[in-house]
This record gives C-alpha cells, structure tokens and sequence, in this order.
C-alpha cells in the first residue's frame, strides 16, 4: 500500500493468466462499492487532512485507472466518460499530465457522488465489453487488469482508514459501523519468543501470481540468527509505556521523533483521547474504550522505535519478517473477517508466530529501498512504486482492514516514519 | 457585513418595535434556504478556503444564533436541538465557549445537510411559538429578533460569495445558475465628477430604525470639498491598468500591497483567468468572458488604492461617501434584482451618482474605527462588531447579492484589505 | 520612525535654510558613531529578528542615503565608495533597484564594521566638500540633507532599540551600558485627569521648521471635549493588569490581538521575565527588576488597547493627543538626557500633562492613514512615508531614546498592532 | 560527519592507547584555530541558514566536548570556564540539559570570539593538566580523548563547508582564501567500469583503530557481481545532464526529490550561478568559472539518484562501496593537500579506482540505519550517532575538506537527501 498515496504495478515477468479473473475483477469492484454503502454523498466527499482522500474520490480514481491504463488503449470504440475527469482523478501520475491538488481534493464537490456512481459503472461496462471481446486474455492486458485489482484492493484499505481520518475529527465521533462492541474480557496473552536461524535466505517475490514490482527480483540476504515476539504490542503494554514516562523519555527516541512528538505534541497513539480518567480510541464503530488486549495501533515508525528500545529490544528487519512469515499460513483478521479492528491475540499453546497477517501492519526497521537489480518498469506504470523509494519505512503483514487476497508474505508496505493513520502497530525482535 | 466571519448587533437605543417584523423574519428565514436550493448536499458541505464558510454551516450558524441568544433565554420550554451544535456553529462569540475551529468548517461532513435543514425547522417553530406568545414584542426581544434578522442577511451575501469561491476553485467551473447570459453590448460610459461641499457634517447612524452598533454614535466630522465619480471603475478601465504595467510598477503600490501581489503572484482580479487571449472571470453563472463596461469587482484594497493612485486621484472616505450617499435613493442592483452579478451603469443625461447602492462594495479609505463615543454592547452580542475594529477597512454602499433591505447610507462593511472573494470594486475620489 | 524599517522625507513646501546645518550635521553624525562605540564589531553584526536591523547596517545606511540621494546626484567629482553598497545597504527603496533581503542583513560579515566606518569617514568627507562649495546653501540641496539628518536620527534610535532586541535574545543578557541603577524608591503618582474642550482644530504642520511629509497638509478636525491621563501607565499598573487575569479575559481584546497572544504566548510586555517570583526586565542596562512606578513600555498595540479596555478608559486618537501636546514644552526624558530608560512622572501640584515627550511612545487609537490631501513626493524620496499607511497604529510623542531634537508635536511615529520592540507605551484617554 | 550537527563515538572495544595521542591531539587543536585565522571575529560570528554554525561556535563546542565529557569528570580540580557555556555551546545532547536553539546560534554576539579563543586556551590547558598527570593513559579516559579529537576533525570539516555557505550568500562573494586559481586545462578522463565478484563479504569496522559506534558491529553481508566507475561523475557531465533537460524530466526523480527542486526551484547544483552564459559556482576561493574536469560537488541525493537514472545506472550501495574501497589506498585530495576544492581524477592506465577518498563524499544508496547488533552507548555520548538512524542516507569517502586522518574504509557519513552544503557528489554504480 503506498504512500503518500496509492499502488503500483509490474509490468515484466508475465505470467498464465489467472483462471477467473473477471469474476474476481466484477467482486473487488462491486466490493468498494459496498464499502461505500453506509457513508452519505458529504461523508464521501470530504478528507480529513492532505494524506487522506475522499471516499468519493477513492471510487473514481479507482476506475480512472481501468479507464485510463486499460479501456482507452485496448477496448477499441470506448467513449470517455468525461475529459475532466483525468485531472480530477490522476493520483501523482506525472506521465499523465496535470492533476488536481492532493490537499485539494476534499473541495470537489463536483463531480458528485453520484456522478462519480455512473462513472463506475461505465467503467465496468466497458471492462465487461473488454471481458466479452475476449481481449482480457491476451497476456498484457491481463497483466494490466491484475494491477487494477490489486490497485483497487489498496484503495479499498485506503477508503476505510481515510473515513476513520475523518470521523475521528469530527466533533460527534460518528460510526462507521452502528454496532456497538464490547472490549474483550481476555487477559494479554503472555509474550513468548520464537527462534530462527542465521544463514543466507532468499527474499522476494518468485512465485508465478501476481505481485508488485517492488517484491522483486528474488535476491539473497545474509541475516544473523534472531528471535521474533510471538505476537504483536499491545496497548495494555503501550500504556506501562505511556505510565513509564515513555514520551517524555529522550533515551528512547530517534532524534526526528523526539522533535516531532514536541512540536505535534503526542503522548499517545493517534485517536487516543483521555475521558475521565479512562483511555478511549476512535475506532470504525465510534468511540469506545481501549482494549488492554488487543494490538496497539495507529503508532507512528518512531514511536514503535522508541517502545522496542524502552523494552531493550528492537523492530524486526523486513528480511527477519519475511523468513519468519514463511512458516505460517496466510490467514488472519483481515477484510473478510468484518471485524474491521484489531483483535487479541488468541490463546496458544504451541509455540506458533500469530498475527502475522491481519490486525495491524508492523512496522520494521527497514529503510523503502530497492531490491538489487530493481527496475522500475516504463511508462505511467512504472510510476507506481519506484519513485517512493527514500525515505519511507517497510510495513510488513496486513491489517484488518486489508482484503484477505491481497495478502503476501513478499508484500511491501511503506510509510514515512511520522504517519500513523493506518493500521499500524509493531512485533518486537531481538537478537538471538 | 463583518469579517473574518460574519455579523453582530448593538444593543442599546431600544426603538419602538418594527411591524410586521415577524412577517419579515419568516420571509427572510426562507430565502436562506431558497439560497441554498440550487445547491447539492456535497456543495453544501465544503469550504473552498478558511475566510469561506460552507453553505450548510451558514444554514445552521444563522439557526444558532436565534436559538442562543433568543429562543433559550426567552422562550420558556424551548428544548435545544442538539447539544454539540453549539461547539460545530458557533463563529466567534468567545462568550458561547469553546468551538470548531474555523478552517475545519468544510470537514463536518456531520451534522449532514438534512440534519441542518430539521435543525432550521425546529428554531423557525421555536420563533413561531415566541411569536404566537406574544412575547417578540417586549423591546428587548424584538431588538434581539432584529438582530438575528440582520445577521441572517449578512450570511445570506456571505452563502453566495462563498459559493462562488467554491465553485471558482473547482475545474469544472460549475455554475450556481445555469442560465447563460451575454456580455453587454453597450459601451462605458464617460465618467464625469459630482462635486460636494466642504463643512462640518453629521456622521452616523441617527434614525429610528435599526442599525448596527458600529454606525452609532452619529458625531460631526469636518470634511474638505471633494469630488466623486458619478460611477464604478469598468473592467475594461481596470483592463487598461493592466495593460500598463499596474502590477508591475511599484510606484502605485501601498508597501505591504506590493510584497502581497507578488507572494500570491496576483496579476489580475480574483475569479479572472486569461483563455486563448481573452479574459475570463468566474461568475455565478459559471465562467464567462469579461464584460469591459460592468463594474471592476473582486479586487483587494491594495489594488483598488493602486489603481486610484495610477489614475493620479484617490479613493474616497467613509466620510465623503455617506455625505454623497445623503443624495441618492437607497436602490440599486442588490439581492431582489435577481442578476448576481454587477452591471454597467446605466446611461443617463443627469448629474446624478449611480451605482451607490449595489453591484459592488466600494473600498474606502478610511481604516475600520470606532466613532467617537462608541461602546461595544455587554455579553456575547457585544463581540458582534467592535472587536475587529483593527487593521480592518471600511468598505461602503452594497453589493449584487445584498439583500435591498439591508442596505443603509450608514452601513460599515469592512475587510481585511487583502481581501477579495465578496463583490468589492471602488469609485474614484478627488480633491475639489 | 518608520517600520518596517525607517524613515522618509517630504520634498514640497521649501523653507528658508536652516542656520547651522553643516554643525547639526556634523554632530548627529558623530553621535551615531558614538552610540555604536560601546559594542564590539560583532554586536554590530547580527539581528535578533527580522524588524530589527544590525548596528553595522544602521551606520551603512545613513551613508547610503546621504550618497544616493545628495552626493552622487549633486557633488561634482563625487566618487561612489563602493558600487557594491547599493544593494547591501538599500532599505525598502524599490526606485534604487534591487536590495539585499531585510530579514538576512544580520548574515552580512562582509563588509566588516571597519569597512563601514571607512564608508562613514568617506561620505561625511563628501559632505564636508558639499559645505564648502557653498552648494549646501541650495534650497533643495539643503531639504535633502535635512532630510538626511532626521533619517539619520530615526535611525539612532532604533540603533538602540534593534541592540536591545539583540541582548534580550542572548543567554548572557549582556547590558549595553555597563552602570548599574536602582529601581526608584518612589510611589506611582496618583493619575489626575486633563480636560480639553471639543471644537474645530487644526491639525498638522505648519511651521516653517522641517517635518516630515506625512505631518502635512495641516486640515481642521472636529474633535468632542476629551479628557486625558496626566502621566503614561506604569509598570506596577500594568502588574495590576496582568493579576487580574488581562491577558486570560477575552473581553478586553480585539479579535486580532486575541489571537496574537495565544499564537506567541505572550502573558507579559515584551522583555519581562519572571525570577523567584519577582519581575524582571530586559534593558539597556542588562537584566533589572521592574520598576513599579515607571512607565511600562514594550506593549504592542493590541496589549495597550486591551488595557485601556479593562480600566473602562480608552486610547487617545492622534487629534486629541496632539490638541494636548501643544499645552506643553517639547523636552522631556529623551535621548540627551542620557537616562536611556523611562522614567517615573515627577510629582507635580499643579495640573499639567507630564512625560508627553520622552519616556515612551504612546500607542493611538489612529490608523496610519495620509491627512486630506496628502500626496507623496515624487521619486525615491516619495517612498519614505506614504507606502506604509495602512494596517499601522499611529504613535504620539517620543522615547527615552528619542534624539531630543528629532521630537515635534505634530510628529507621526507608525507601527503594526503586533510590534512592540520599541519603547511604547501608552497614556489614557476618556470623553469628557 | 554526523547532521543535523556533528559528530558521536563508541564506548566499547577499549583498545590499546594509541602512542601519540598527546602530540595529535594538540596539533588537531591547533589546526582547528589555524583553520578560523583567515575569518574576521564579525565571519565567525554568523551563520547562514539553521543546518550551519558559526565558527566561533564550532570552536567552542569542540571545547565544550572535552571540558564535559573529559575534564569536569576526570581533571581533579578542574574548573568550569563559564557555567553559561553549557548552555551556549551544547549541540544536542538531551542528556546534557537544555540548550541553546540551533538556528539562533548565529545571534550569540556574545560571548565574543575573543572570549572562545580564551575558552579554548583554558581546555587546552587543562588538557595539557591531564597528560601531564599520566591520567589520560587510562583507557575509558583514552578512548573519551580520541572521540574528541575525531569530533574536533568533524567540526574541521564543517567549519569549512559552513563559512562556504556564508561566503555564498553573501553578494560580495567574498574569498576564504584569497589566491586564484585557473580552471584546469585538462579534459576529462575517460570513463571505465571497473568488476567486483558477488558473494559473502564482512562489512564494518574491526581493526584495532579508532571508529565510531555506527561502524560496528562488523557483519556478513551478501552483494550481486556489480561495476563502479574508475572516477567520481564530472561538472562537464553533469551539464551535459542539465543540457538534456535533466531538472525538467519527471521520470528520472525520486517522487520527493521532483517536489524539492520544484519547492526550491533547483535547477543546477549548489552554489551554481550563471554569469554572462557561462557557469560559475562559489568556492572557498570565491566564485569562479565552473571546471567541467573536476568532480561535481554540492548535490543533493535527489540530484544525484537523479543523474544515475539519466545515464541508466544507479548509486552503490555503501557495501558495494566499502568492498570496492578495501583495493585502494586510504590518500586523496583531502584537507592536508590544502586544495580546498574538489580536482580532477589524474589521467591513469592502470584499471584502478580512483577518487575514492577525497574531493567530494560519495552519495550512495543506502538508507542510514543501524548495523545488525548495533546498540548505542550508555549515557550522553550514547547520543552521538544512534539517534540519527532515520531518513538519512549514506555518504562513503571523504571530502577535500576532510582531515587526512579523519578517513577511513568503514567510515559512515549521513545526511538528508535535501541536503547540499557540504562537499557531496556522487560515483555510478552497476550490475556486473
């Protein structure tokens, strides 16, 4: 999921093309759409602050990329829905052209959502025309049509944090979701660490499916024996941290952290506010009190930092992650689940990893880079993840607000060090 | 008309209680929401930039002024709408406690639109019910009932002026009425100069009909003779400025004007645009050519005191302006016209000053101060008008989307005088 | 004296020479070199904010002005010291061309502050030269060394207004004079009140003694019976002031002022800081405690009218200040004096308005506008005073800093609302 | 060379006291003061922007370093040369208190350069004190000796880079050192490729000399087959680069190195400025004509990444480059060939790497992040480079302003990828 806005594509390495990728295509499609559903036409319109867009705006950028990537140059006699559309919806695509504001797109109330609802629904009629033809298979085409997936996929993570942006500074705290919920009566699980062994690994992606260009190639690392948490922080622990003067300790933080917490004047994960005495977070289904239990989330990468060095440990590699991540299924509290927030630990008694996918992504301590030999594809396409590559830091896993298919172990999410508006938490490593 | 929001009253000189005031009150109520008609619930939500307020937030803030300074302290049984709306629409009253800061105005996708028109509903039943009581007749509360009245027309100018900028910052130029309409034939008229006499005159608001605060006490003012002239500056006047170098010649600039057109690169009058040579300005009727001979509007004082000095004359008083504005009717092109926008002077054989009234505001010289003797009111009202008594300027007369009742000789519009999205133009002054 | 930075002259209404020019000259001159003696050339460097200038640069832009505007033009043979200076030593001059940025002339090591005083040497010998070539004697020759003169006498005063800024940053809190001084023993004077009658007035210079263009035309203003304060507020006041919550109670300030003392934090006049309990303040002498029974100074405008708010009093304008100025001699603590602070009023019997010269300058409720008919000269010199009359408070009066001879009663000293690193202050008006 | 300020050892690995540490520890200081003599006292005073320091203040903080960190804890009977300096002269270390604002130390007029000369005397008195004592034999007082002398040697290097950004912006473009110099005739030397095999490598430091903490531990790494370029990228290609549109070209840029240039309107190196056609860039010499045979210097990461895409290479990764470095000398044009300038590569026939160490750091492509097991030290000097982990990359080599000494193989220098004042250039790297 990228960062400062969206996701990107790869275009060597073609592959058969998956069996069903229509239907697939005609669900993830008609998913964002229900993700929609409960917000009115104003909740859709609006973003909370630069780094989060419009609901509005997610569906519509969403469906300029099948237009403009896919319909315009493969599906022959296709009508553009509206000339202005490609300034209002290109995201940060400079081969593209023009574009509106990032911070401005908050103030587009034209088109409207419902003009936004008839764009979608051109663009499927002509993805389904493009499917009918027969075209959809022809390997290049179908490659790009696995990356507007893929790309929606991110979007739809996207929409639901940038809605929890904007509830979340709304003076009503509204709710995503009515249902009320209750914080689970669950003691933290105690933590437990895993061993793994040093040696040469490979890391990448290398499997024939679909992945980011960034996962690739497939290259080896040296890495030293280490230990991983068997699960992730949670804000019980966070708030030892907080009750141990752990923002006001400097010992403890990276010299950038240490002023940004100053000048933004944080002393609690984003969303936290105190009410009689009693922390509470804005979540998806409104305010509710913070759950001892369940993952820490919306931490920035320098607190997650400063909270491994308070414990005397540190974040995990991307690399430890990865090798690590190899030895459990890809499953979780993720999309699917409808949980929508970040669950307990469940209890174990095998020495098993847990919450690897799901939950929260983790952040590790690993710098956006390319892997050796990387090569940003050309085109608007190669635009997607290449040029972000500085300074970022990798999230891996998945939160649960990421669709359960668009899960990898391989998968790279990047952040700069200061955002905290995602599903974002920590597992500690250490040395082994 | 008071920035940086909005509106405020005086609270002494009890007059006799105006008839048919709730006749008036109910008509004015409806018109704000014939205002708002032809806008969607997303137009409605979203604030183009911080001086600007969305339409939905005027639609409520006028609902809750009537509801806390009439309705709960008068009306007994009165229930309020909602608690938290006090915090979402109070504007500025330090009085009335805490509130929504005043650049996240366009973020409160919440209370939605529907919401603000129940919450209209509800104070116009609370206002019948205080009517039908017959209390709106004690003076205090008819004074506080006018009050609101008045207010609520300042925010009706400030619904469309904000609009405007709202619609002018969005690509497709959308327009707030779609009929289209031609550029005036006809061409501008020769300018000629009204003279007036020296002397010491009366200054201030002394009728027995309402006023604002700032317009009290009358006082006598010495004033040298002057001339005025006998129309508005044409865009195509203004056209010819530019043409001259006008932004690039020092020599006609105030300091701090100067180091302003060039930090925001201004080059022409806000809402202009230059397409294919020819310059276009945003109007409610969305984008149209520039019509050379109606009034120049949406220019700042710094360029309204440039171009003065370009012509080798000034602009006038505040002073100057009201003993002028003793001669003419009060009638002009405002709000009843219908046309939303200003127009040429009409041709005419008399010496007579046109355009005193309407199309535009008229920049004066004059810094906004308090007159002599002025006291601002006791309590939260009391904040209505004096507090901005600061680094302010007077702007005189009405505008094309002034509501006619509204205007008065002694009306004291004022602004930042960088500030340029009402319909603020100027008339030249010089000595006798 | 003029912000942002300096002075400014007027080249109408030629008078008869001035006796002893060339000695007046020649003495203020020699006094600015004086006034830099006590610092070290790297005190004479830098600048503590961006409205504050370094001494250096002071020294260098006296001879700037005398060199651009009466050498170069007027002495035959005249060679320039150094092309280079134009652009170092230019202050707001847009018709001299470009000019090094105000807020880095701090950065200016080179020239060195010897290099400067060569400058100085160099242009006073082209003075010298001019005097005796008899040329001098020239009317317009000799208004522009007038000029020059009282330029340079503005510029004396901020020279020790700009240090202090400088010494107030600094951790060492170094004193410009080295003597130490005991706060007064004396009580504050019990406040009396003057009344003056209402009328018609002339305001405005009219002798045939230099002043600068800003105090002309003289124009009658009808000013009501008035009554003022016959002493400035004091420093055990203003504590008065701040103990009973002045700067927490949003009632005694404009909007503006409002938001400038929550934005810096300010609880107290510019220079004060407590120490165990007691206040001190910053001046020319290092850190001292508060004297309760001088008069406070170091207030911006926005502090001074909330003030006058809270004693239920208000500011003079600048009419009835200088309707009372002419009641009284022009001496006072001033610059000659040697105090280089103010002082407490003396105690007096009879019913006489004390420290109207001297001591601070006194903050009016007059924005900086041009009088009736003002029309700035032409040419570079036309720059000194018109171009900054707007958003600027008119001070009355004079400083302990003042050179007594630069005083008259009818001068306009301008700032913004915000500054306050002069030594202002104010007195207390009331109708009568 | 650590930023935002400076300069941090490592507590661990006591080594043998290497011989000679007296006698280099007084010749570094020495040089320290013989590198400030050609600058006035008004030059050491200032300081152009907030990321450089005054030299006066670099000459103080060096001692500042020794007298906390080595002589009030260890000198019995030591005594603090001014409690006020603590304050003053501390960089960054949380652990030692509060401090003076970083970009305010340009304003400390006071203390006096003379002051800090005598500073510097009374600490190297006291150091002498020490020797003399047998103390500084001790191994933990040893080690705290040799960081400071390393430290003293960062604050060399940035003293010279810090008075070039001061000369630069001053528009007398004033010379640190006065003799000319002529652009060489020379042409450039042809680029070769030079081979490195892939495979498991040890990286960092671990030979019995001095390093910094962020050096070590060392640890295996596995790295590709890759090429480097015999010499650094030259001024005649880089303008080759700009010739070809290279500033005006989305898709060779970092997403946030096209927002910088943009921001800041970059569109050449540092220091560049065109005079008449030609290109001249500002040298410790003063300005001089460009030479297109030397290396380009004073590019920001973006620039650089930026240049390697255009050719269709990449930058090395700081493991590539200490691999490659492990075949050269440690020798170059560093601060003892008194250069002062970056020169062009000799002309060789020998495939050997050249440039490795000095002329200009090399920027490589490696995020600055910590070494696996990587723990920083106990206490203040804890802080030294720990803390900067973060959003930095990796500089490899050393400048033509960097101490001869000062280099080595493993050494770690990091800056922001914006950043540009210092000697910094860069060397393409490639797949074998």
């Amino acid at each position: 999921m990228a960062s400062p806005s969206n996701a990107k594509p790869k275009t060597h390495g073609l592959r058969a093309v998956p069996v069903d990728l229509d239907q697939n295509l005609l669900t993830t499609r008609r998913l964002t759409l229900d993700l929609a559903a409960p917000l009115t036409d104003e909740d859709q319109t609006v973003q909370a602050f630069p780094d989060a867009s419009p609901t509005k705006w997610h569906l519509a950028h969403t469906s300029w990329f099948f237009e403009t990537f896919v319909l315009q140059p493969f599906l022959s006699g296709y009508r553009i829905f509206d000339p202005h559309y490609n300034y209002c919806f290109n995201s940060y695509y400079e081969a593209q052209g023009a574009r509106h504001p990032r911070p401005a797109r908050g103030l587009l109330s034209r088109p409207s959502a419902a003009d936004v609802r008839s764009y979608r629904a051109h663009v499927d009629a002509g993805l389904a025309q493009l499917f009918a033809s027969g075209q959809a298979h022809e390997p290049q085409i179908a490659y790009l049509l696995e990356v507007g997936l893929n790309h929606e996929q991110q979007h739809q993570e996207l929409l639901l944090t940038d809605i929890l942006s904007l509830f979340g500074s709304n003076p009503l705290r509204p709710a995503y979701r009515e249902t009320p919920f209750a914080v689970s009566a669950q003691d933290t699980r105690p933590l437990r660490w895993i061993s793994f062994g040093g040696g040469l690994y490979t890391i990448g992606h290398a499997e024939p499916v679909f992945a980011y260009d960034n996962e690739s190639p497939p290259h080896r690392v040296f890495v030293n024996p280490f230990k991983l948490a068997d699960r992730l922080v949670t804000n019980g622990e966070w708030q030892e941290f907080m009750r141990d003067g752990g923002y006001d300790t400097h010992q403890h933080w990276l010299a950038d952290g240490w002023a940004k917490i100053h000048e933004d004047n944080w002393r609690a994960p984003a969303y936290w506010e105190e009410q009689d005495g009693v922390w509470h977070q804005m979540t998806l289904y409104g305010l509710a009190p913070v759950d001892p239990a369940a993952p820490v989330s919306h931490v920035s990468f320098y607190e997650a930092d400063a909270y491994a060095r308070w414990t005397g440990k540190r974040l995990p590699t991307e690399f430890e992650w990865e090798i690590a991540a190899s030895s459990v299924a890809v499953e979780g509290n993720m999309l699917n689940s409808g949980a929508l927030r970040p669950l307990p630990a469940k209890t174990s008694t095998d020495m098993m990893l847990s919450q690897i996918f799901g939950d929260v992504w983790e952040w590790t301590q690993s710098a956006y880079a390319p892997y050796p030999g990387y090569r940003p594809a050309e085109g608007a396409i190669g635009e997607y993840n290449g040029k972000f590559m500085c300074s970022e830091q990798v999230l891996r896993g998945a939160s649960c607000v990421t669709p359960d298919s668009h899960a990898r172990r391989t998968y790279r999410n990047f952040f700069y060090p200061h955002q905290r508006w995602q599903f974002c938490g920590l597992r500690l490593a250490d040395e082994a």
